[in-house]
């Protein structure tokens, strides 16, 4: 069984108390990413998703931000209740959650909108 | 400048002085990934790679590992003068660094030969 059909990152730095720019670890998303791995292991994904946290993926204003690769899928203001969706709508589904997903215009762009100028 | 045209993670993950399984932490990755970012930002890729660590990607037999998304390409067995090379040939190239790859065989895959039965 070469390779993963997903491959989920979820972002879970946490910054000092006086950062400017907040972080996914004070969003729960420590906590998360066991909820991700249990949901993906009950949906039957064991050794076909693997579901990992990673140090900052540089999205701090959406937090917390979870990305799927292969596909370069990327969600934010992820909350508890949408991460069984990911997982039965996506990772099993293969049909991205739309209403999570941060728009192009989000990602890697310091002039986003939700990005406070510094 | 929306999304990666390379996300690359490096797994840092340690594990204790006892367990069955080596870890790329123990293998200088933390060390890897700050030069693979050097690297990059020289090589002029700031904003268009991103370089970071990662928990453990499972593919400890191989330490240390590197995966380079959205192509899927893992390496294994990096040393510290492969790393230039990945980022020149493949990042700023486009070619995956072949020597490195780690075959289908050997990824996800309890029965590679690199992986001590246990």
């Amino acid at each position: 069984m070469p390779n993963y059909d997903h491959h989920v990152f979820i972002c879970t730095n946490e910054r000092g108390p006086d950062a400017s720019r907040p972080s996914c670890g004070h969003e729960k998303s420590k906590a998360f990413k066991g909820l991700l791995k249990d949901a993906a292991k009950k949906a039957g994904l064991k050794g076909r998703v693997r579901v990992q946290e990673t140090g900052c993926l540089d999205q701090c204003e959406h937090a917390p931000v979870v990305v799927v690769y292969p596909e370069a899928v990327w969600y934010g203001f992820v909350g508890k209740k949408d991460l069984v969706e990911i997982v039965e709508q996506h990772l099993v589904g293969g049909k991205p959650v739309e209403r999570l997903r941060l728009p192009e215009s989000c990602i890697n762009n310091e002039h986003c909108p939700h990005r406070e100028k510094k």
